[in-house]
């Protein structure tokens, strides 16, 4: 079995473009005479990213926040895509993800300009892809790397609304509905993302998990990274369901899905939009938790990893 | 069930933008100031694409061969590209897929820039994708719509090689080793598409099948295509093997994975390359087969289709 760090590490050794980011980054940056991209490409499997029986609308919906959120994280603005599909038994199940697709893809400003459509094998899960393609809003997209030592860690929105969404959907439970609705439909941040741009030394977006995110930050940078787990914010439907202890706190720092921007700034900076200070960076390497100032051990398992 | 034309046609009502050309071509031409790129997504399901126990480096290289090729129709000339992998149960897989990978890509020219690599569940045929970027070396890449009644329809090199290959494989059979290198190492005309789209009207690669390739850019141009089948190109190995009469010419013209240029031109147009003068477009729709000018019946079946 190959895990997902082990074959993206043979991939770096392949990807030397500057373009590539050391494979190393929310999204590849290609510079084209004077022209700059922002090129991502995220895939969706059934099972593992979606269940079988999430609404097909929903789903496109999903796969093309997934992207645009990667855009956003480097402070660019959607333009346009091409799409992997693989064929459906049901083929209302393929027209219902046609009609999300046009949604999502409209919401998002993305235009549809071409892809693969393939059959595969009865019995095989969904794979679906996609590859969006954005114009970054500064002359040099932020990465992961380029923290100081001193810099404020900020997240944007609330954390753990999704991996709350889908708890209660492998429980048998859909309410509450906000909660449902971040896992089902999450919102990337569009707008956020080429404000912060201006501002921001790192940035990227919180699919894995806010600790393993954040732990990859401080790597590309060279850096340590604390964070005091009271300070994460949460959502009241996440109180409410799951609370606001330690315990819940950890779940939604390490559950992934939330597609807020994760970014390092200076701790004195005026931020354009509102985020939340949730901690910061310090020469060293590593990532250190605490509670309200207390130490927190850290977890073994720091947010989800294919493989 | 839903057939891939059928789901096309579901997506060409989203992809509205020019740059998708309808979707009716074999990639995107997207204009972004001055600049135009040409983009191409295609995918390799196991089982369905190629074979279980085909070499690992060989399905790396068909994947970037079928993308570059797509490039080559147009005209471009490669420039970056990202990967879409789903992880092996076995890492020796992997290994040597990246290694082949990394031989195709330096071969063809394609800086890996990104990408995203997923698990799979238990069981699941391996699914790959590339999406590439390339270079336009006209102002506006030909299309498989723009053929004038008069126009002849040319082809490159040899068509039924990769077919025949398959059909050894398939019976458990290695040789001739020509035919079954054309199925496993694909050779995309990378040169021969930018000299020729100096003076094509129209240009693919034959993927899917001679003579359903040749119907699409009939019906894209709005003409009647036909097609004298015993001007199609054998290799030596092809007819040593399969034969040259009428019946093995057929499964030739339809087998697919080509990745030959197929064209129109002026018919009196001086080509940069040599090629093959297969028939010629007239006014009316639909295609017309002969054998060395006498009537041959269409078949049923012109080529391969998904679902």
């Amino acid at each position: 079995m190959t895990t997902e760090p082990a074959f993206i590490d043979l991939l770096r050794t392949i990807a030397t473009d500057p373009a590539a980011r050391g494979l190393d980054d929310d999204a590849a940056v290609l510079t084209i005479g004077k022209q700059a991209l922002v090129l991502t490409k995220d895939m969706l499997v059934e099972g593992i990213h979606f269940l079988p029986d999430d609404p097909p609308a929903d789903i496109a919906w999903k796969l093309v926040a997934v992207n645009a959120s990667d855009l956003a994280a480097k402070g660019a603005t959607p333009l346009a895509c091409l799409t992997g599909h693989s064929l459906s038994r049901d083929a209302g199940w393929d027209a219902a993800f046609a009609e999300g697709l046009k949604t999502a893809l409209d919401h998002h400003g993305l235009a549809l300009i071409g892809g693969d459509t393939v059959s595969v094998p009865a019995g095989q899960a969904r794979v679906l892809s996609l590859t969006a393609i954005g114009l970054p809003s500064v002359p040099v997209p932020p990465s992961r790397a380029g923290v100081l030592a001193g810099d404020g860690l900020f997240v944007t929105g609330t954390i753990g609304d999704g991996w709350a969404g889908l708890s209660l959907l492998q429980a048998g439970k859909t309410e509450p509905a906000s909660l449902v609705t971040a896992y089902r439909r999450p919102q990337a941040r569009l707008a956020d993302g080429p404000l912060l741009a201006q501002v921001t030394r790192a940035m990227m977006d919180v699919s894995d998990g806010l600790l393993i995110d954040a732990a990859r930050m401080a790597r590309a940078s060279g850096l340590a990274v604390r964070i005091d787990l009271a300070q994460v914010p949460l959502s009241p439907d996440f109180v409410a369901t799951i609370g606001s202890d330690q315990a819940a706190t950890l779940a939604a720092a390490t559950g992934g899905d939330d597609y807020q921007l994760l970014f390092a700034a200076d701790a004195e900076a005026h931020l354009p939009i509102p985020a939340a200070r949730i901690g910061g960076f310090a020469e060293g390497q590593g990532l250190t938790l605490s509670w309200n100032g207390m130490p927190v051990e850290t977890p073994e398992k720091l947010g989800w990893q294919h493989g």
